[in-house]
This record gives structure tokens, sequence and C-alpha cells, in this order.
């Protein structure tokens, strides 16, 4: 059951898979994963592992690294998954899965290297789990991350039929004097928050409850949503990938401490998330009004009877992830996301407290 | 549902597990991930991800590193997981978990650097998954790998009620001059064999059948393979950590290109993983009798009335890891093998070929 490198730790002939049918699997897998991969990557097909070069004497490499931190996250995509296999899109969990992972990198500082996924299955479905591997190439090429390796189970003891679960590895590299450090965060920093996309992959439990509740139809066009897509293709829209933007607007500010902190907004929503980049000595006070929330949370709300709190509490609420800067710099950070094609706003300031988010 | 770092991504208020009870396990696992912590581990409470310094400007590091390749693994470890939970065996399946990943690492001669892990679960029982990370902590170690992070996530609709899946992920690095190359094996080369410790964590979808078909009791004592313990601790016997000693002996053997390939035998056996390590001119020929696999083996295959050669595809026989070394160093690694701990034995040797193993 071992795999990385460039080979998948599947025996086709115990899963009802056909010879033919899986090389032409384990063949697509590959042609996923090469899209992926630059000059850094090694071949080493049939391995035992991934591999992964430095660059560590090369001359770019050497001027930006001088104190090189590995930087690892993991992380999965919850429930969403079981939304995904009823409403048949694959494609949407394989970006989850990596931007769940690569967006925590980039809060440290960090600039993704390589990616590595977990899928587990009840069987093998090369058709189904394609769509998985695809949508986790596409998510990877836009973030530079190299799809390093993967593993894919068969457990149909563990998993109802139909059923699958995802598991995402990350690894970035970030220079120690420029990581993030909470303790530089002061009074008077700008908050600006990056719109998310919608529900992205955290609160799908109480989704699927407000869904199964109210008897809402996944199929269903609500014209107050969407006038073209579903609601489900609404829910399913993935996880916005915050590390792109962020990792060019790193490069551009590499001697320059502009960025006192950073936060990806998941499950805890963004009071429980942007305190993980504060201090005890501050607060980052927010403006609820600075945005608009995207209108499937009114709507998931009021179909459920959902308090604000609780809301709050589970949901992004429209702001996907979170950046502290110097108020010089709050101005041109906004303006380069915004170029970037993020909707950045500035939605609230820093000021003395107790490590707390507080709305203004 | 983010993570790493030092924080796991569980809101315990969701689990029906008490803030008290939560804050008790979100301590404890604290406390096992920092006793594989070093000082290359970067303190990061509560941050996003975790951080690991590659010490780049240490002589140390720089004299054994001048082109460092990162090397990448990720693993599961199957159905045993559905025995574990039968048997009330937990941190066993911690072990394997970072076996399956780490032992994969060392093949492409890598240093293990640091592990990761995903546990997903019906329900979080802080009490069964501490257990899970205590083997995990103890597994790391021994392997001188930091645990670095993880996820914890708690998906009842995906898994039955007391059911988890485990996915682990680990990273090393490599000196690319001396990373290993199947091109460099040679007929003449020995094949030296590490006996394994029983089934280790591939083909318990079979050794699960046999047990519901012959109706083996798991609590019960079979003489003919312990008189002390169960069938089921039998069976539950981690992968050994070949990884430690592996990382030893190629510390030792820095200058001299003494090991010309390696495999760790997994699912396919000895003859599916052994091959990975050939190129296309030379094939293994191992010697069946040059060691006596672990009684389990042939009681499994009486019981279950399976055929020799599903064994040999499913097993790993009796040698859970195989070196493949020039003959004017074999007996010098066998003794340092056997030094640190390993039943390590002459198996074979490597003739001209087709990149097979072949039996004697």
């Amino acid at each position: 059951m071992s795999n990385p490198g460039e080979k998948r730790g599947l025996t086709y002939a115990d899963s009802g898979v056909s010879i033919e049918e899986g090389d032409r699997f384990a063949a697509s897998i590959m042609r996923h994963m090469r899209k992926t991969h630059g000059p850094r990557v090694l071949a080493n097909e049939g391995g035992f592992a991934g591999l992964f070069r430095l660059d560590f004497n090369e001359q770019l490499f050497k001027r930006n690294f001088k104190h090189p931190v590995l930087v690892a996250a993991t992380d999965g995509v919850g429930t969403k998954i079981k939304l995904g296999i009823e409403v048949d899109m694959y494609e949407p969990l394989g970006v989850d899965l990596v931007a769940m992972s690569v967006n925590d990198l980039v809060v440290q500082g960090a600039d993704p290297l390589f990616f590595l996924d977990y899928i587990a299955a009840h069987k093998v479905e090369p058709a189904v789990l394609e769509r998985v591997i695809r949508g986790i190439s596409q998510a990877c090429q836009v973030c530079g991350c190299a799809l390093l390796g993967g593993e894919t189970a068969e457990l149909n003891d563990l998993y109802a039929p139909g059923d699958i679960d995802l598991a995402g590895f990350a690894v970035g590299v970030l220079e120690l004097d420029r990581a993030i450090d909470t303790e530089r965060v002061e009074a008077g920093d700008i908050v600006i928050g990056l719109e998310s996309d919608g529900v992205h992959s955290n609160g799908f439990s109480l989704v699927r409850g407000i869904m199964k509740q109210a008897g809402l139809d996944p199929s269903k066009v609500h014209d107050e949503l969407d006038t073209e897509r579903t609601f489900g293709e609404v829910l399913m829209t993935p996880t916005r990938l915050y590390a792109a933007p962020i990792t060019k607007l790193l490069r551009r500010y590499k001697v320059k401490k502009v960025i006192s902190g950073m936060a990806h907004i998941t499950g805890g929503g963004l009071a429980g998330n942007l305190n993980r980049a504060l201090h005890d000595g501050v607060d980052a006070v927010i403006d609820r009004g600075a945005w608009a929330p995207p209108p499937v949370f009114a709507f998931l709300q009021a179909q459920g009877n959902i308090d604000s709190q609780e809301m709050d509490r589970v949901f992004n609420m429209g702001i996907g992830y979170a950046l502290i800067v110097r108020p010089t710099f709050a101005g041109s950070v906004a303006k380069q996301l915004q170029r970037f094609g993020e909707r950045a706003k500035v939605i609230g300031e820093i000021q003395r407290g107790t490590g707390s988010v507080r709305w203004s």
C-alpha cells in the first residue's frame, strides 16, 4: 500500500478494476501530476517516495533563503465530501483539499513547494477519483505547487459504497527572518479582508443539517443565490486559492516588513482564526459593514433559523483570508491584491486589547 | 478545520466533548508532539502550520548537503484499522502509520525530518485518539522524526460509530549525490533481508477474510503462534521501524557507495517491491531457505487455504525490508544492521536479467 514518487500503491487486481483500466488510471494520474512538475521535481518512476530539489546552491535560492524553514500543513475537506458525492461534483473537492492546506502555509509567510494527497474509497472507481485528482492538479498549478505523490486506498469495510475521504499535505519554505510573527502586530495596523467565494469547505455538517431539515433540493436554482447555478453548485464552489496572490504579494515585500499577520478563515470563522494572528496586547476591531457576505449565508441562516453568533462561529461569512498590514502600506497592499484578482477591502483595524476579534 | 503547527483544528463543542476534556486532549497531544521535537522545530503555538528549520548555514548541514533534495511519502494503514478497533489496540496503528511512510523515505536514501498525521473519526473520543497519537509519537521518537502537526476531523456521516481512518505524511532530506539510483545495481550484488515482525500493515483485508471464514477469535492464544500473546496481539504487532537502523547505516556510508538499492516490503510482497529497486538488466534471485517466516503466515495460509503465490503477493512473508549491497561490503553491512538490532540475513544475489525477482 506504499506509494508516492510516481507510483500509487494500489493493486488493482484486488479492486475489480481491470488491468487495462488500472493502467489507464495510473497513466492519467501521472499526467495530472506532471502538469504540476517544474524542474525541481526529480524523476523517480516507480520510486517509494517523491523527490523535490531545494536548489540549495543556486544563487536565487541562496539570496532569498539564509535560514530556510520548512513549513508543513495537513487538512481534509470535512463533510463537504458527502455533498460532492451527492451532486456528482468531484473536481471542487480536489481544489478544496489543496486550498485548505496551502492557504494555511502562506499564512506563515511560506512559499508553497509541493503537495501530496491521500484518497481513501469504498471502491476505486477510476473515473470518479480521476476527477478529484484533476481538481488537485489544477489547484496545485494555480499555486505553483508540485503534486509530488499520493496514495489511493481501497477500504471497503471502512467506507460505505460510493464514499471517499481525502487528506492533503503541503510543504513550503520560509526565510526565518521574514517569518510572520504575531509579536509584530501593533495598534494602528489595518486589517484587509479578501472576500470568499461562498461557504468554502467548512461548516458542511451544519449546511447538510439545514438542507435536510428544510428539505432543500441541491438541484434547484434559487434566483436569490444565482440565476444559473443550482443550489448544489453554489455550495460546491471551491475554497479560493489565496495562496497564489499571497505568494505573489510576499515576493514583492521581501525586505520591508509590511505584513504583520495573516489568517485563513476556516472553521471558527473570522473571530476564531484572525485571533491566532494576534498577541495578547491587541484586538482586531472589524467593521461588518465593510463587505457584503455572499447571499448563500443569509439563505442558509433563514432556511435553518440559525442565530447570528452560530453563523459567525461556523462560516467565513464572506471573508476567506485576512491580512494585518502597516497603515502606510494598506492602500498599496489592497491595490496589489486587487490587481491579482482578489476582492480586497479594508475591514478593520488593530487596537490595544487582549488578543481578540471584536466588531465595531 | 485547519490546524497543524501546534493547534489541531477541531471545535470540541461540536463533538460532545466537554471543554475541559477537549483541553486535556489538546494538552496531551501537545505533550506527545513535544517529545519528538528537537531544536529544529520552531515554536508556533496556535499557528496555522508547523515550522521546521533546515539548519542551512550550519557547518554540519553544509558539509553533508551540497544539493539537498526533499523526499516525501504518504500512506495509510489499510484495514488493519478495523482489527485494531475490534481488539482495542490503538497504539500499534500509530506506529504502523509512521512506519509505512518513514520506511519508504529511507528507501530513497533520505534522512527523516518530520511527520504529520490526519485522523478522521466518527466521533472524537480523546481517550482512543490519544492512544493512536501516543503510538505515532513513540515511533517518531525512534526514527528521530519530529511530529510537526496533525489534523483531527470528526466526520460522523462518513465513518460508522467507532471507526477511524488514518493518513500519515513524512518528509526527509537527501543529498542528491548520495541518492539511491537503480542504475547502480550490478550482477554480483548481494541482497540482504531484514526480518519482519509479522504481517505488519498490509494484507489485512485477506487476514480479516480468513478470520471471518474460519471463525478465528482474536482473543484466543494459539501456542504455535505465541504462547502468551493472543492471536489478535500477534496480528497487531506493528510494522518494524526500519527507518531507524537504515538511517544509522546510511550515515556510516556517506562517501562509499556501498548500497545500490533498497525496498520496503509492503503490499505486493518481496517480488512486488524489490523489483522497484532493479533496472531492466538485472534480476534479484532470492533463496527462500535463507530465513524462516514467522509462524503467523503458515497459520493464516492453512486456516484460509490460500495458495502460496497469493501469500507471496499479499504478505511480506518474513522479510520486511531489503538492501542490495556491493559484495565486498555485504558482511559488514549485515553485521552493522545486526548490531542495530535487526535480524539481517543474506537472502539472495543480483544476476543479469530483466528487472524481476526470481526464486532460486
